[in-house]
């Protein structure tokens, strides 16, 4: 069981300008309204002067009602002129996922899900095949199969960016979903599609990328789990993984072994998104605890 | 897709004492009968004085007919005083399984042997308790629910192994079957049941390790899977894997991690076994290619 | 070259009971006299309900004069029940090096300190064995032998212990020091002698671990750093580190693909020492950052 | 102590188009001259049809002189359309060191040779900067410090090259020389120049991959050792190392990190090269144990 489910807490994430007391402002604002903090991170990136903190408290005698956290907070994030973000830990987030045919990383979502191991819920499943339409009846989730080629891109984008409104749809997972997105969708979802690709980024970005690194001779493959901006493979990074490899290992092999890896870097990440964890800033991540 | 689904090989797995020309009649054997040899992987132990072999050929164009495969090996096989098996790479295993009340391990095998991952088949699954039967059904899979106590165990024990003989079981996989089994189901599959225990073995054998090594205040968690001996968690290991944690960790963190190296190690370990890659002597595991 | 040789920071380590308002009053604290905060990290442990923290702050600017700051801490710490700590980088520690015959840890070690990788003074060497002298003598360092049996262990130790505090030694490091330290010493340095053992603790304590390893059939190798208490092998964890090992591996494979773990491993610790970031309690460390 | 110190025992490195009866024929060879295997691997690269093999036995009792080995292997060789190449362990190795300022790598190298990890002779160590000539001094090896710069490049790689020859160098070590190497080094020595690169190529080649990776926001840094071909950073992997960071490591953080990575897997690359267990081709690696 997910300790998550049962708690009721607050988290603010926050990036702004580094300045003194800072923390101090914020800390003061749980504290003086009686909430326990339970987590607190902060990372200053000195080089860009940019100050980043995640809070989560819990909600059981916090003074404020939920509903007027955000009037609260409002005259302290002018004052530091933050960019700000606050969740509460009973809301479950909509999370819709975009698969072709392989089935590895679907099967592996789905499993977490079910297992309660993240709280979250699914209202579709999006493909450009009908392949794994049978695994999403088995689990009884709906399966849209719209199939995308270079002359009608656009109309079918336009088809699935509905259906994510439609079912008010939070974030968006690419459990490799073999289909470049177009502006269309990422903008309507800045920093909330999660992308699984099947190398150690930046090296061997785009198409088959194993058969890529077959040929380059590499003693590593990796996986990396980035949000999806318009430039391909290239978004801010939230987790990577490698496994050694050798002589021995075919390309077959390096696809087999390298299942395991996307799996379980695609779960890192999600994991972090969903516990709202990171902040992206100049194409990268910071990942609070 | 499964290269190994189309394959049509033979397997040898050998170990005898070790003496000079072993290499040179074993190659002799599948070279003069046409085989075109696919993998050759050997071992020599220089402490104990054991030589280990498996051998993998195609069988098109072999000139021995399959089922002759071994009586033309027996002399030889006597010659060197070998311990030897056969396997044929077209004959599907059956596999079971047995479970306790965690979903992970169970839902990553499935997976697995749906992908295509894996060719094997599973005849059934066993538990001790109901919590996974639903699952079982989802993948229209016979579950047996056997709830074994102390009291019980023996006739509960009897009617498992009766069971996996009518449903001619090769080999069984406890998938977090959280019971410790008798001596009367681990002989009758030596070295053919395989599990994963969640530590790295030595360390904290037996029950909760997860605590145990929060307790503890290790940096590492890890997982271990092993064939099943009389001693508990003392068999011959084949696959072990570790990641760092930190005091950030709780307890249940360590168990959310250790999931994910959990199923990794343990698909590693089953696979291995598929592909008749392990020889066991004296407590230890050989893994050829 | 080690950016912290520049720096001119205070350091505050804080252990506490865990209460509301007490990031508040520290982050306030430092504000307040306009110093600029460079790291800041705290953790709690929600079990036991202490609260753990590190502040790293400019002395430049800093409104309390160096000397002061302790008087100026002292009420907030009493106030809240502190057991705490205030270092200054500026001060260098003087790290006094245990070794038996094995040159790879203290080369390793003293390679880093020549590079300016660590900021440390080493005002002594002290081993049971001669082996090593010509090493300390190539870098100009004291060596001392003073060879260790049971017979004369105390009297030996306690010219280990003057020889310590002649030099004012801050902190000692084991670096493959093949003895078994008693009480006297360790109770003159608590939390303060850094061993590095080849194992992945707790497996294999004591003797011979890669022996025992390899006996046992791990697929793992591993190496732990540790605060030396009286239980021999049992102290506070600070870093563990461990490598895939095969059937192909002798024991000479595993301390040779060892040594390169241990001194890793060995490195990560004693930095984090060095840049006081490390808390003990419980029989655990915090690091912090 | 390095057993290979004691050992006396000859290697055979063998590529050829795969072929029937290759293994039969080479074992024969050794086991009818009552040779002792002590280590035999092969590998088949079966897309390009290409075998490869290692063989090392033991010269006791050995029938065949070793000055006699390479004329006896000559026929089997011309039969089979061999590549190959026959190593005597008993050869001690003369390994020429280029270093330019930062000392870590040479450091490690040295430890590892002086602690007798290595069977090598260091007969110089040549440099564009005087800086670490103290470090050669300490150590007693011939320091020559040749500046390069684009006017004067051909003609002090010339003066290398003369060197190199004076001192009958086997291979030559990159230990962070921070110079791009013209062909007419590389060709004097094909397959024996190995580099460490600070990432894990193909990503980040050529200079300042720290800063590079950095900016990119990557989750993990690496290190490389390859081969040193024309082609900057492109020559074929021998092995690669990676290790997590995040968000709150600085550039100096990976350089720091980095360098006890660059040192394993450097070492790791050499020992292998050492024990003439590395066959390249097609820009590859095939490592044989």
């Amino acid at each position: 069981m997910n300790s998550s489910e049962q708690k009721n807490t607050a988290i603010l994430l926050i990036s702004c300008p580094d300045r003194k007391g800072i923390d101090t402002a914020l800390t003061r604002f749980v504290s003086e309204h009686e909430g326990n903090i339970l987590h607190f991170d902060q990372h200053v990136d000195l080089q860009q002067n940019v100050f980043f903190m995640r809070i989560e408290w819990d909600l059981a005698g916090f003074t404020v009602p939920a509903e007027q956290i955000h009037a609260h907070m409002a005259p302290l994030a002018l004052d530091f002129n933050m960019t700000w973000q606050l969740f509460f830990s009973r809301d479950v987030q909509r999370m819709a996922l975009f698969v072709s045919k392989m089935p590895h990383c679907l099967f592996d979502v789905l499993a977490r899900v079910e297992a309660g191991e993240w709280r979250v819920e699914i209202p579709l499943i999006i493909s450009n095949h009908e392949t794994l339409r049978p695994l999403a009846e088995r689990f009884n989730l709906p399966f849209y199969c719209i199939p995308v080629n270079a002359q009608n891109k656009e109309e079918q984008e336009q088809k699935q960016l509905e259906l994510l409104r439609e079912h008010r749809v939070d974030f968006v997972v690419l459990a490799r979903y073999m289909q470049i997105l177009s502006p269309l969708l990422i903008e309507a979802y800045p920093r909330r599609i999660i992308n699984i690709h099947h190398s150690f980024l930046p090296a061997f970005p785009g198409a088959r990328p194993y058969h890529l690194a077959y040929a380059r001779g590499v003693k590593l493959i990796g996986a990396t789990s980035h949000y999806v901006t318009e430039e391909l493979d290239a978004g801010p990074i939230i987790e990577q993984g490698t496994i050694h490899v050798s002589h021995k290992d075919t390309v077959d092999d390096f696809i087999r072994k390298g299942r395991d890896l996307e799996k379980t870097v695609l779960g890192h990440a999600v994991w972090a998104h969903l516990q709202h964890k990171i902040i992206t800033y100049h194409n990268k991540t910071v990942i609070l605890d």
